[in-house]
């Protein structure tokens, strides 16, 4: 039954009244951190915080709530009555006065009482007339369902701006548009249209979702309700118009019911802020773990250099979601699964490889975890043992299994423990489902996998908090995912760099200039003068290399802009002038002294429009390209690390017996390099070293690519919009 | 109720009686094609074929069968009453007269009537003794639960090749040891000790498992059943002992309940009787899938060459089985799905990248499979559509969703479509799950993915025999397992290959004697002659390259053993005199001509222990090894389609406008390596050129390397032992 009149706060949250100042909304207007506080219409909304109105609002109005049950704009209606909400429900309804057998408004104007929160689902203009209701009203919060905003092409983005403008000017906070809704389950609030919510009872639990798809919001909600991994606050986020996934992962890293915060992504359209609110959440305890889609592209952007072509937007995101404490997983199951794993664990920071032990009932079924686990470079020990799994037969007791279990939890071997369950799991939990449950709470991670269909075990486990796993794969996923955590980076303070004086700061660079940035940031470059018309002197002992200086030419061993290996003046002479017939867009000859060494790398750096400056480090010459061959950073910090992962680099480690290059030189490189981002302004947009040459002793620059920002990249870090296949 | 007395064979198959020559059972001796018929006892078990006898025994007799009901020897005779299996059942027990409230005798030899099948629990000797009693009574099968044989170290091996010859002269076949027993679904046999087993009603379809792993035969029935796939046949391998995965394959080619196989394998033990059954079942109609344990392992065996680091025994096994085309998979789950994605289908032996046309109720959902599909290569089109999906949104009618269906399978343009349900899935299968049901049948697959938990949707599909998937990437997984498919390859007959008559079969080839064994296959080899103490005189043109001839030296160049680019005489002598002052052990010097071309390439043959010769192209030097970039097939008919698949080869295809490379010429000469499978005796054990210089015309081998097959190596295709992790 849904009550009308005035009710107190359903589910007041912790941060409620007081202390508004340090609480999310005061930093919070439109998705900028330094735009000024809301304007605030008649003031009925005042003293309700965002997260109150969004989740724990004391009424809701429901805009184009329809009298057919059958239809989804009739589903949040029936799902609020379904679920139990305790606070005022008001359909709104052009043409009706009742709806669902309960009373409606003909439009929200007429509708009494304070409304916290509107849920738009009327198409068309009806979504523009009840944002000025709202103004009206001094409504706090507007979630939108309807669609053709963002993401209906140019027009609709056009319309999704005019729309945000005036709900700024209004002082109103939109969720969307094309968004499904927010459900909370403590609080009973199941303010959606996504199917899913018919199911009869709602799994409490201590993982919030932010999802850029409303559907996998279900499909997680539905997933996890099957086997009693609960939830607490589920919010579809669709178009981004305004509060973003950054602002949501801020009010969670504040919600007293969330403990692990769970984020579906497609993209990332507000990298800054989501990075700040991870390190919050980093700080308040709670574990950021993110599915993102979009692997297999490479991004929008014509690729200009190797390294754009490299750093791809996946590539980027990966070391962006590192860089602030995001566990990544692979898997979508994983994002479900992984909450327990991570809930209450700090980071491991490992750096080794990490170790984990493995007790099974089958050794095929632990087999086909751990044969996943070697392709993540994840050891199996086993402590006190020959055999690298713990093999515990159909005839061990439980007793022993509990007892396996404890000395594993204790053994300094191990870095996780791996326990597998076959055929028992799914009709005789006491034999090695319930053992696990006996055993101690361990500060050491433990995960199962069960084999078989074992949906009660699952849920016996998921209640005692134990992560259990579906699959193997997800179950090595997961495992190698935590591994893979991180704390976020701390930014150390660096002092600025300086843009050369007699460099341009707009344009192209041709290659001696590029050399020059590069040197004056600290890298070595190799020795090199330019050579002039019409007697192209030059200093630079022999053997030597020339190059046709060009900015306009990208790759120049393909345009025959380069020669190698010249022996002497004659030489010279001759494939200069063979050269330049080539290249007739020469502004001169660099002449350069012919390097040699022991590997060859590229060291490039770029600003990405999501996620802001990266460097990278990779084999040299093509093979970074061809093989994806390289380690991409946002800070420089960790470049010997970097270095380290490389595979092509494997003769700087001593390949074959072959001596060692200088690993922390070119990792001096790699840090000089990132000084780019250190500029005021930050003009260059991308710019490599490639080779960089790698001796026993020091490293040297060869050719070098300079590509500075075009003027209307200044606006990179605007919002984008909306993206299509959010649904 | 068990039935005691003699009945009709419970469930006849179809080749019963007659027609026993071309039977499998009539050429399968103990696992080896060609041994003779095996004697047959007194003649009990006369006219009954191993089929019937594995599957469809007239009696049963349980050894070791325990009179308490929770131990898991209990389990069989509870399974077989629980499933209603109609023959007889005979529990042994030393020392009862009566188990589980049924007749019991203390020994297999007093038990009375015709016995077609013994499974034997009991522990140490009684196995032997069991084997004994079955000898006597013609019993034709034995399975054998027991462990202690091949599983567990040298004195089990010892005791389970005692325990295959004596069965061998007695004729009894066995199952195991160490197999946890057969399952035949429309016969009500539920021979096993597999705690699945419990479950109340066992599906029957017409997919039949065969597995290495007992528990995981179990996890697949367990995890089918939950949603309505149910199976034909299932076989617990155990030990492979004496019938082992290829005989059952050819069983179950014959089998008309069979028609998908799975197998579920840690490791293959008889390659060649396993290819020629697939290929049987290929030429039935009958897909074979499998899902294979060790693909982050390298395999035992020390390499000893690049081609042997290559070679590993998973890359040996993903070529053998793409040569016998069986489909492989990469994840446990997609096992169990891809079976009706298969069955009546045949491999569509694509030559280009495959289109999947998608059409879904979520953006969110199909970008989770699509994203996955990208990363195996496979596009995704939309016939008549602007957008890659077809994004049919909740407001789409059931018809319009069959009519998109309809239109995508009729469409020139796709070859194959996959369909995504979201939250309608789950409470709502009207929407989008009938519509789906209701589309034409079509010879062009269908995968369907539902995003919710869904289980009766799951179930649906699976009763109209529509592939439906539970997660995004075994979707992906089992779409481009099948666009991989290739028809088993044709062995052309080829004429044999001669071996030079002045080179030696045995020991090492140095490196003059291995360029010489090239040459004669048809390689075309550099120039180069032998230059000789104590004037190392020879014609070889200027530029040269010298190499100490020395056969225990495998990586020269690392050993100081090369000089490259010598540009006369004197530099010759001085290069010389100081590589030979390295290398004392060289018998000569080998001189030869620089060569120089487009790409380096490595081709390598190597005589696998496990799958027999194949055949290696990669990147030339160590590019192949450090970035694991090659190709491998057992034959060498593909040989440019798997230059094709070599990234470090794309100079050889006009990368970045630079000229294209002969790849026929490479080809050539890894289909003239591959010869060296065709001489007598097959000799050699591994053989690789690298570089081979490819150039614009021709290409030229410039190193190379030959093993020869050490004496005991003939023992190669004897049979493996036990793989202790068969559980």
């Amino acid at each position: 039954m849904i009550k009308r009149g005035s009710h107190p706060h359903p589910n007041p949250l912790p941060q409620a009244g007081e202390g508004a100042k340090d609480s999310p909304q005061s930093s919070a207007g439109g998705g900028a951190k330094d735009s000024p506080l809301p304007h605030r219409g008649r003031g009925q909304g005042e003293g309700v915080s965002l997260a109150q109105a969004l989740f724990a609002p004391r009424a809701v109005a429901l805009v184009g709530a329809s009298g057919d049950a059958a239809k989804n704009t009739a589903r949040p209606q029936r799902f609020l009555k379904k679920h139990g909400y305790a606070g005022r429900v008001l359909p709104i309804n052009s043409t009706r006065r009742e709806v669902l057998g309960e009373r409606a408004w003909t439009s929200l104007a007429e509708a009494p009482g304070e409304i916290d929160h509107v849920f738009v689902m009327a198409p068309g203009e009806a979504v523009e007339r009840a944002l000025e209701d709202c103004g009206k009203r001094g409504v706090p919060v507007m979630s939108i369902f309807t669609d053709g905003f963002a993401d209906a092409g140019e027009a609709g983005m056009a319309r999704q701006a005019r729309l945000v403008a005036r709900a700024r000017e209004l002082g109103v906070r939109i969720l969307g548009p094309n968004s499904m809704g927010v459900v909370d389950v403590p609080g009973r609030l199941a303010l959606t249209v996504n199917a899913v919510l018919e199911m009869d009872a709602l799994p409490a639990g201590a993982a919030s979702i932010v999802s850029q798809s409303g559907t996998m919001l279900g499909t997680l909600l539905s997933r996890g309700a099957a086997r009693e991994l609960g939830f607490a606050k589920l919010v579809s986020l669709g178009n981004e118009a305004d509060i973003g996934a950054g602002e949501l992962v801020e009010l969670l890293a504040e919600d007293a019911d969330t403990r692990v915060i769970l984020l579906f992504l497609e993209t990332v359209r507000d990298a800054e802020r989501l990075a700040g609110a991870a390190r919050r959440a980093h700080a308040a305890g709670k574990p950021v773990v993110a599915y993102k889609l979009g692997r297999s592209q490479l991004g929008i952007a014509l690729a200009r250099s190797h390294t754009g072509a490299l750093a791809g937007a996946d590539a980027a995101l990966d070391a962006y979601f590192r860089d602030c404490g995001i566990v990544r997983v692979d898997m979508l199951e994983t994002l479900l699964e992984i909450a327990p794993l991570v809930a209450g664990r700090k980071p491991p920071d490992l750096e080794r490889a990490a170790r984990v032990a493995v007790v099974t009932t089958t050794g095929g079924g632990a087999a086909s975890v751990v044969d996943r686990l070697g392709m993540f470079g994840i050891e199996t020990v086993a402590p006190d043992s020959k055999s690298p799994i713990v093999d515990l037969t159909m005839a061990a007791t439980a007793e022993q299994y509990t007892a396996v279990l404890d000395d594993l939890f204790a053994s300094a071997q191990c870095d996780g423990v791996l326990a597998v369950v076959g055929s028992s799991a799914q009709f005789h939990p006491q034999l090695a489902v319930e053992p696990i449950v006996r055993s101690k709470k361990s500060a050491k991670p433990l995960a199962v996998f069960l084999t078989p269909h074992a949906e009660r075990s699952l849920a016996l486990l998921a209640g005692r908090g134990i992560p259990a796993f579906r699959t193997p794969e997800a179950c090595a996923d997961a495992l190698a995912s935590y591994f893979a955590w991180r704390s976020p980076r701390t930014r150390t303070a660096a002092a600025p760099a300086e843009w050369p004086r007699d460099l341009p700061r707009q344009g192209r660079l041709d290659e001696a200039q590029a050399l020059k940035l590069l040197a004056s940031l600290g890298i070595p470059v190799a020795e090199h003068a330019i050579a002039q018309p019409p007697g192209y002197a030059h200093a630079v002992p022999y053997p030597v290399a020339t190059k046709a200086l060009c900015a306009e030419i990208l790759h120049k061993t393909e345009a025959g802009a380069v020669c190698l290996g010249i022996a002497d003046r004659t030489e010279f002479d001759r494939k200069v002038r063979a050269m330049l017939e080539r290249v007739a867009t020469a502004r001169g000859v660099l002449v350069q002294k012919m390097e040699s060494g022991l590997a060859e790398a590229i060291v490039g750096y770029r600003d990405d429009p999501v996620v802001g400056p990266i460097v990278l480090v990779g084999a040299g010459g093509t093979l970074a390209e061809i093989y994806k061959d390289y380690a991409l950073r946002l800070g420089e910090e960790e470049a010997e690390e970097m270095i380290a992962r490389v595979k092509g680099l494997a003769t700087l480690r001593g390949y074959r017996g072959l001596p060692r290059g200088d690993a922390r030189a070119l990792a001096h490189a790699v840090a000089a390099l990132s000084r780019l981002a250190l500029i005021a302004g930050r003009p260059v947009a991308e710019a490599e070293a490639n080779p960089v040459i790698v001796k026993d002793k020091g490293a040297v620059a060869v050719d070098a690519l300079v590509v500075m920002k075009e003027k209307h990249d200044n606006a990179r870090h605007s919002r984008e919009s909306g993206n299509p296949e959010s649904a």
